[in-house]
This record gives C-alpha cells, structure tokens and sequence, in this order.
C-alpha cells in the first residue's frame, strides 16, 4: 500500500459508465510523487491515507466493470513512524 | 489513478486481434513520463482526463482476450487542486 | 500502453513450460528505459510499437498459464505526436 | 517480490471494510523507497523481510473483497548476497 | 519481461504457507535496480534470465493462493542484442 496526504479533489462530468459513488481524491504519497486514489471514507484535505492500488481496488468496489485502480482503505491514526539505524 | 493530459494520438493499422473501437491517445502524466491510453470518450487535446491502468482498463472493456492495459475513464471538469502546506 | 522502439531479440532455450510460439523483443520505451516484449506480429527492428503489459498480456495469449506479462498489440502507422504548449 | 527492511507500523482505526487481522508495517525497500505491507507473520522493527505486491497479496488472504495489495511473505535468514564482477 | 542477472540467493524459514519448492534469487535487472524472483529451472549466479512479474507468476505456478509475484520463465542463450541508430 501506499502511504500519502490528501491535497486535493477532482471532478469529472463528462465520464465513462460504472464509477460508483465516491470521491477522486488527489494523494501526495509520502516518498513523493502523486496520484488520484477513489475515496468512500470521506476523507479531507491534509488527512493522512493508505491506499491500495491495482485490480485490487477495483475488487473491493465490486469487481466486474468498475474502473477504479486506486482506492483509500483507511485513515492513519498517527504517524508513530520509527527508523532506528540498523546497530552493528 | 493517472491524471494526465492528452498530447496526441496513434494509429496502428498492424495490430493484433481483439482490439475495441476507439482511440490511441497519448497521455502526458500531472507528474512527468508519458503513456498511451485508450479513450472511448472522444477526448481531444489538451484535454485534462483520468486514466486508469492494468487489468482493470480491459475488464471494463469487457475483458477475456482484450489488450488494453489503460483507459481514459474521465474528463476533468476543473483542476481544483489545493495544496496548503501543513499548519502545525 | 506503452510505446516503444524495437532494438533485439533474446532466444531461451531453457525455459519453464507453456510459452506460446512468438519471439522475445527487446523494446526501447519512448521515455527511456527497456523492456522485452513477447511479439506475435512479425516486428522488426526499429520498428514502432505499442506495448501492454500485465496480466492482460497473459489473457490475450489464452490465460491460465502462460507466463507472459508484456505483448506488442500494435505497430505504429506513423508518429503524430503534437504537443503544443497550452493557451492561457 | 522486494526485499526490504521494517521501519515503522500504522494504524488505521477509519477504515473500510473486509482489512483481516494482521499489522501494517511500513517497509524501507534494499533499492530505496518505502511501501506498507501487510503482516500477517508478526515481524518486528529492522526485520528483513520478502514482500509480494498486487493482486496476488489479496488472493492468498482469501481474494475477493480483501483490500490488500503487498504482503510480507517470508522473513529472511540471512543476506546471503553475492555480487561478483562479471569475468569477461 | 525484465532481462536480468542472478545476482545473490534468499532462504526464508519463516514464511508464509502455500509457496511452492523453488529458490528466491537475486536479480539485477539490465537496466539497474534489483528484485527478487521465483526460481524452478535451477539458475546459477551470473546467468541472464528473463522474469515475468505479476499475478502472471502466480498463476503459472497454480494460482488461487500461490504467493509469488516474480518468476524466472527462462534463461538466455546470448545477448544478441543491436541498438543501430535509426537513419534518416
């Protein structure tokens, strides 16, 4: 999965058939680099996610014709990150 | 998902089977790197769209022997992206 | 789709079962970096090609095992590209 | 699969449904970069461990609605690495 | 596919259930980085292989719970590889 930020939202009327309800949210992941991920948490700007890519999200959602790569599973409760240098 | 802009279009007279109607359209990611993705939506130029990618695209298309591997699922209505930096 | 340049050809004598007939190319992607394609239309070097890769290969080829994750759909009829700078 | 190092763990008490029991752990790559795998195996800080991505991390938690795409699937033994300068 | 060298090998005692008899090997692809994939034909160090990635890995090796996104389809019998510059 990939950890990010949300920074921004997104809309398309003019669409294909079969998007479920939610958001396109725009994430920016944590390593850098940014994506649109589905949302149904209804996450805000600023929150921090996790999101699951690939056909994966799509099987969440129902599978079949849903045509969403990139969806949100969850809100971080904190960051409580660590990286300890390795000890010799 | 991808969120790109659309730079140009291919043909490909010599192809394989199984290939639906509609456009090769080349797509310039938000982010830099380009791909080609397929539109049934009839983008044009300079258009801002959403591209979704992998095996989710030709389930969409009505998957088994399709081989499309991204697919335009929408078209920007305006960017509205924020990104406020962090208040601590 | 990924589009690309045709620049080798790899042989496998050793190999695992259930690896159709076709030929292993090496492509060049238009962005940089390289690939090896499995081709079944007969491409040449320095040809122009478009690329799917992923499971999606594999179902076009006839699915269940066959272990292949990138298949040239298509051979470019000529570049096309524009890329105008966007008015404001 | 990559191989990586364990750095952190999230929690994520917002989220969607159908996540099984395990751990998110966050994962420093040996290349470079940072991903979160799910854990199942319950490793600890600094661990090295082997992570399956796509797809196939959902199908061997059971598939269908499983909303996890990278799973630690092994803790390594031992580095064991070799790289010899290739002889002309 | 990605073209690459056997690098290094990886035992894992402790791991997840349902990988199958075969060896984590290192593999350093031609165009930098490096990965792990599954090996069944018995690669050395210093050989050139092929590896396919993805639920494709899994699925030659049985699919359902088969936790392996890498896999080693091949060794190759010479580089024969040619780059010529394309002539105007």
């Amino acid at each position: 999965m990939i950890r990010g930020r949300v920074v921004g939202r997104f809309w398309a009327t003019k669409r294909i058939e079969h998007i479920p309800s939610g958001a396109f949210l725009e994430i920016e992941a944590a390593g850098g680099g940014r994506m649109i991920a589905f949302d149904v948490l209804g996450c805000g700007e600023e929150e921090e996610v996790l999101v699951v890519t690939g056909s994966t999200a799509a099987s969440w959602l129902g599978g079949g014709k849903i045509p969403i790569d990139a969806l949100i599973i969850g809100s971080l409760d904190e960051p409580g990150k660590t990286d300890k240098p390795k000890s010799k």
